[in-house]
């Protein structure tokens, strides 16, 4: 258009580039770092594989700097040849909060089915498909698990890092010893020392994150053990593009065949247009004996015994192996390539502690991921428990940091916000390493020879299991943030039904996604769309039927939370509301004004499109308040004229600013 | 996991980039630049706005590289202070196309409803809502308009771009002249003067594409008129964070109040976490006659007239109206601040010719978006048009370059393919001045004194519009590459229904996205997935119910497709295949082998997600084949036993590699 006249704000210059998460408020005094001191930080991340990159990634977008910040790898760049390739949909989930989860939604592999080989009935016939299953069970905004390149995720996830660091990773930097030392300085009380390129230097930090993988040296140095068994079965894994005429070699697919165990993971489209798969092969083998629990963080294999084992292990071999499992159809290598491989031993071990504090009780170092559990990579879980380890710790980390989080009343406990990591993910990964142990032994070689049951019972276990292994269905034990309904007897039918993998709300499970239209402009919404990853708390209130009313008990607790919600440090808790099936349209002068004022554009009719009252267990007649923590998972629950719950749980959680 | 055997091939390092759109094959003999004779290019872009950035983006993608293909603009950098915000459906499915929608998808307004609002009936109330009806109303895979600074989408393109060029956009670059010169270089005959910097040079290019904006250079050059008129109604647009009690702020408003017009358009969230509103003001003054047509492309304002009026508009004077006009209700930007405005002249002009050709009848020079066409801003068509002008071009262009256009038999006729883009584009041009006009008269000062009648019909125009406002009912003219019915008598139910807007297939119109469950995988899949802007024809074949049965009319289709297809370069062709509700479940051995072999992962159940059947019209008992052409509109459609008819459509479009 022909424009003759035109001014322009100078802030209207930055509109061109990417949206930048908000930075959370500091109460605490800001870090200046003092060189002449020394190099210090605030925390300091050890790994930059996903538990440390997503670590890495959240506490900048929450607003540490790069003054703040250190994150170092020991490897010279991203990773190349990476094993994982399984991002579970509560993993997608978080991406997407994130902004992140395009790629993957776009060109990854999209698993939606899992389909069951086993001995066929007709013999002449070898295997048979005897189910197929959708591959994700639970109610998840998600309805598949992606499959690809693992380096990819990293490369996402740094790419985006690089928005928010000047640095990024500090590569080619290895540690070499990490130990506490509060005589020194007790406010910067961790030391690490260090090498880039060879050059040692020693620095401190307030706090340390261990994501240095299965082999941890901060875990080492920090005396944690390794816990668990090894079973001592040896898989071949291999990427391809196949050549074969198996009917579902696009599906994931567990066959049982008398010549042995295979899994197939379909995986991501390459650029030669065709599509990678993965094999899981068991090397046939005697089946040895369960190695004892490996005090120390070993391998969990005697070393003499393996390493005979191991040399027998060839490309050859695994994929003859998959030949004859999959017997009568065919399946090799195109062209005889293939794109990687390796050899594996399934092992389960969990380290009791993730967290080591100092002498006060103050939690300092911290392990994730693989640092603290590892085990087979069959149920696609590692890449995905360790980046949920990062998205649970982070913003209590971060809230720790910036005084966000509420002082204890009793001096002996001033990192308690800190110590629901341990309680929540400890339980994550003993689960993770009790189903794997359950699974992989289903699937190891006991399998073929006890048949029937057994492979029912894999299927069954699958589906029994999903909620965890979807990620969707995890839910956190009891604590300061996850408070149930013990002292809320007296309202027993808050929430109706228990079938929380449908969305049922539940204090300790992520809160499900729904589609709601917005009031303010009609505008189809993802309610996690409105749950970025930036840090916030979220009171939510599903209203009663009787909104309209001017002194309904809907409008009363609107106000009161409003109140409730103007006494924490600005900006870090946000009001979501709802409202059921109402009998009159309304205008905004029908409702309190404290709506439009605090939740203009979070403002939801929960009846037109997805049905959220009843999907949540909620009766419209009574609604419900539930606070949403920073990382998506329900805090707690009340009923509208118990905002006194709310304001407790909250108030636990969080430093108010007016000091009440 | 502990792997203690790995390999990986070197290839596997490239899978953590995102991936590549696969170049087009080059029949026609490589391009090499010989700087002894001078700089020459196959394709040069004037302008980096959106037409020459999707221009640039395409051609790129489709496989020209920086020796082939130069783009240049006048500016030193991306756009600031850009005007046009709205990215309609159509546009958002081709950015989806090219998997350059997310950002816009996810940080965008998205304008769901438009409400209208009239004088009251209750004098009292001064002004009443008496509409809010959707904001896109035929079939789409995007159900909203969004709105989003322009220079963010140019930011969007040149990033993408810049993956597939190392140049990208040759900025702060004028053009100065261009012409033909068949003398000096018959295969090179445009020649571009042009200035980086300052400093002035000469070169030849096989094509020009000038998208150098409403005061094209290149169109002057090349002697093009710009026809039409100029209303003269002066009206203002100003963005700023509104600070009101008018309740539809966040829907687009058109409001007509006894005190004068405005549209209401919101917008972006911007950093400090408030949305942006953008309205446009009629300015108050006397109604001027329409100008004539002003030959030449000059602005189609009598310069001392427009002058004296111009210097009236102020800021001030444009809120001050929009505040009169808006009562009962208060509206003023927040803080006193705006963010951007300017006046403009309402003015529809078009150039009668979008190509020129060279002595032999060669098209060489193109013009696109408001090079070729001029007009108001607020049905939020500029942007969009011009990029599509672009999409519309860029694969013809690059089909007669790589040599993929089939030869024309009559030799006076050498640039068939390419003279459609004026056949199917300056139609949508002069629809578009023809609406616009209708449009913003309508909208413009009578409105207010005629009212009733009016008020009704402006949203009349605008649902019965908005087919081709959306982008998503645009339908093309019969030519070469939209082949209708007129043949095919015979089979006149072959496509049920003329509900074109809803999704009945129809030549010349988008393929419409649905819903299909993957065959090989269970894929719940968009078909617009299988439609990515890389270049390709698709022939989709939507089998019968008779597909079990082995020498089925739907069995020998595919036979006979699969051999047509490959008579084609190779990858140029590809399949989508799609079945009805079978009387059976089936394996991959009950249906003719070509189905895997050429289109294993484009083979879908059309009957389980969305009914494609019913929503295309096809009888499922009779089936229908067609193609789809690289931009994603429909071509042709025949019954399944006239494979002929796919036959000459093809071959009229694509060479074949063996002659025949």
């Amino acid at each position: 258009m022909p424009v003759f006249t035109e001014h322009s704000s100078s802030s209207r210059d930055l509109r061109v580039l990417p949206s930048f998460a908000p930075p959370l408020p500091r109460l605490a005094p800001p870090f200046k770092p003092e060189p002449k001191i020394g190099e210090r930080y605030e925390v300091v991340v050890v790994g930059a594989g996903p538990a440390g990159l997503m670590q890495s990634l959240l506490l900048s977008r929450y607003g540490l700097n790069d003054a703040s910040l250190l994150c170092v790898d020991a490897k010279p760049s991203t990773l190349k040849s990476g094993q994982a390739d399984g991002v579970q949909p509560r993993t997608l989930e978080v991406f997407k909060t994130l902004g992140i989860s395009t790629e993957i939604e776009n060109e990854a592999c999209q698993m939606w089915q899992f389909a069951f080989w086993n001995p066929a009935t007709d013999p002449k016939k070898v295997i048979e498909r005897t189910a197929v299953v959708p591959e994700v069970i639970p109610a998840a905004r998600f309805k598949y698990e992606a499959t690809i390149h693992q380096g990819r995720i990293e490369r996402i996830m740094e790419t985006d890092l690089l928005r928010y660091s000047e640095r990024g990773i500090l590569r080619n930097t290895r540690v070499l010893d990490v130990s506490l030392d509060e005589e020194g300085d007790d406010e910067f009380p961790v030391l690490v020392s260090m090498a880039t390129d060879g050059i040692v230097k020693v620095i401190r930090t307030k706090h340390l994150v261990g994501a240095d993988g299965a082999h941890s040296v901060v875990r080492r140095c920090m005396g944690l053990p390794l816990e668990g068994e090894s079973l001592d079965h040896i898989w071949g894994v291999v990427d391809m593009v196949a050549e074969t005429d198996f009917p579902d070699i696009r599906r994931r697919c567990a066959i049982h065949s008398p010549a042995g165990s295979i899994m197939i993971i379909p995986r991501e489209r390459i650029s030669t247009g065709e599509y990678l798969t993965r094999l899981y092969v068991q090397v046939p083998e005697d089946v040895a004996p369960a190695c004892d629990l490996v005090p120390g963080g070993g391998e969990g294999v005697r070393p003499d015994d393996a390493r005979q084992r191991r040399s027998k292990i060839t490309l050859e071999g695994i994929l003859k192996q998959a030949a004859d499992a999959i017997q009568p159809y065919s399946l090799r290598p195109k062209d005889g390539a293939v794109d990687w491989w390796a050899a594996y031993q399934i092992g389960q071990r969990v380290s009791p502690e993730f967290i080591v504090k100092d002498s006060k009780g103050a939690a300092r170092v911290f392990i994730t991921g693989d640092a603290c559990h590892t085990h087979s990579p069959k149920a696609g879980q590692g890449m995905n428990v360790s980046m949920m380890d990062s998205y649970n710790l982070a913003w209590k980390l971060m809230y720790h940091i910036n005084g966000l989080a509420a002082q204890p009343t009793c001096s002996n406990k001033p990192t308690l916000l800190l110590e629901t990591y341990q309680t929540e993910r400890h339980q994550i990964a003993q689960q993770l390493i009790d189903f794997d142990r359950k699974f992989s032994t289903m699937f190891s070689g006991e399998m073929a020879t006890t048949e029937g049951l057994m492979q029912e019972e894999l299927q069954q276990a699958f589906e029994l299991n999903n909620g965890f292994t979807s990620g969707c269905g995890v839910e956190y034990p009891e604590n300061m943030l996850v408070v149930r309904d013990e002292d809320n007897i007296n309202s027993p039918s808050l929430i109706q039904g228990t079938d929380y993998l449908s969305g049922i709300l539940r204090p300790g499970r992520r809160l499900l996604n729904v589609r709601l239209l917005r009031h303010a402009d009609g505008w189809q919404r993802d309610i996690h769309d409105d749950l970025p990853s930036t840090g916030r708390f979220r009171i939510m209130c599903l209203t009663s039927a009787d909104l309209l009313d001017q002194n309904s008990i809907s409008a009363q607790t609107l106000e009161a939370v409003t109140l409730l919600a103007a006494q924490f440090p600005k900006s870090v808790v946000e009001q979501i509301i709802l409202h059921p099936k109402l009998h009159r349209s309304f205008e905004w002068d029908d409702i309190p004004a404290c709506v439009k004022q605090e939740a203009e554009m979070r403002f939801y009719d929960g009846s037109v499109l997805d049905d959220a009252y009843t999907i949540y267990g909620v009766d419209p007649a009574r609604g419900v308040l539930l606070v949403v923590r920073p990382d998506g998972y329900v805090g707690v629950v009340a009923s509208l004229d118990d905002v006194q719950r709310v304001d407790r749980y909250l108030k636990s959680c969080i430093q108010t600013v007016s000091g009440n």
